[in-house]
């Protein structure tokens, strides 16, 4: 798994807040190398530790270095984000689609690179980097916190080692043909019995109805319960008294 | 844009500093309608404040209701977000997959809940909305933090906005929230007065439905259809004579 060698490298972080968040949302996504250059503020801070809830143990564990360049040692991949637009010539590329290319070298230490809250990466720093990252951001606020960046970088680097599932691994029975066959033909006959139906006009409006229930892909356990309710209504019909 | 339309409704935040730094990414993701269900803390408290930075309008300006069904009228589609793995049948969706269905409906208004920070949405809660995204995590922890949640899901929201060249030419009219909540209290009551239903398990087995007919996305006509028949039944159990 390529995520076991990526390091998450913060330059100059300033706020424990924030540094806690950060540990915490590695912890969900996987990751668990964290590298702190030159820290501005308390890794053991309580409020680190708040933010860091069950992840306490990467803020622990960080290793703290005095310059980026320390942080960097061995690494083969260096990316680094940038909130700036301007004075930087070289495309700042989507998260997307160059954060992947991180995880390439699964036998080999990688960094991705965060600069601090109020400025970023110096563009000294940014040439340490082989590629540039920025998350695309509204043009009223373009300023993302440091731990929601380092959140969204996480949780993109975690969507490509795991392809999306998008279904629940025990799928239910769905209902055999036969059976929601018998449940339209229950239907039909009770709403022609109850006057909502009238013969000449059945078949068309029961498409309608097939059509509905058909898409909702129903389960067999389902057809069952909608059947009981048929049956509890003819039993109403001809049994009930107010 | 169909940003501009989507509410975030979170139920019961206790947590100053989350409210805060939701209304911070919302913003740097083009979102700015808030709605908060029973806030447990104060949204202009000056923790909240803070993690806002630039964002405080949208603290200001977030509408407070009561109750979630207040946060959900008029809203034609809703999501649901669950960290939970159990005692939840319907599939739990990728935020990747699934949030770009509540942009499809560009002039309607549309929501997606989040629930507390310690238990997230009851299964009650869950039974409001007609699809369900998990943001997929490490299984070493599983608990995202409340505002890293919101921050992942408007990052992929505004992901989407680009919209994709391969739509249907028309979307019938989908049924708007208020209008299905009718449709399952009128079931109710006409399956409790039948004896289909009994009131201590009125609830749970309501669910069922629920989740049946919300996996559907209903039309508005076909609500009115469905609609049609209770009526009928209603008239047919008190006058029907063999």
């Amino acid at each position: 798994m390529g995520l076991a060698g990526l390091k998450i490298v913060l330059v100059e972080p300033a706020g424990p807040l924030n540094l806690g968040a950060i540990a915490r949302a590695m912890k969900n996504f996987g990751l668990n190398q964290l590298v702190i250059v030159n820290p501005q503020c308390d890794r053991n801070s309580p409020d680190a530790m708040k933010m860091a809830v069950h992840a306490k143990e990467i803020l622990e564990s960080a290793i703290v270095v005095q310059t980026l360049p320390q942080a960097l040692q061995g690494c083969v991949r260096v990316i680094a984000t940038s909130g700036r637009v301007s004075s930087w010539e070289t495309p700042l590329e989507n998260p997307r689609t160059a954060l992947p290319w991180l995880l390439e070298e699964p036998e080999q230490p990688v960094a991705l690179i965060f600069g601090r809250e109020d400025r970023g990466l110096s563009n000294e720093e940014l040439n340490y980097a082989q590629r540039f990252v920025q998350i695309p951001t509204h043009e009223s606020y373009q300023s993302l916190n440091l731990a929601t960046a380092v959140a969204i970088c996480c949780y993109e680097l975690a969507q490509c080692t795991a392809p999306p599932a998008t279904q629940s691994p025990s799928t239910p029975e769905l209902a055999p043909w036969d059976l929601l066959e018998a449940y339209y033909q229950q239907l039909e006959s009770l709403l022609l019995k109850i006057g909502y139906l009238y013969p000449h006009t059945a078949t068309s409006r029961m498409e309608k109805f097939r059509q509905l229930y058909n898409r909702t892909h129903l389960q067999t356990t389902e057809v069952a319960m909608l059947r009981g309710i048929l049956r509890q209504i003819e039993w109403a019909i001809t049994n009930y008294r107010e």
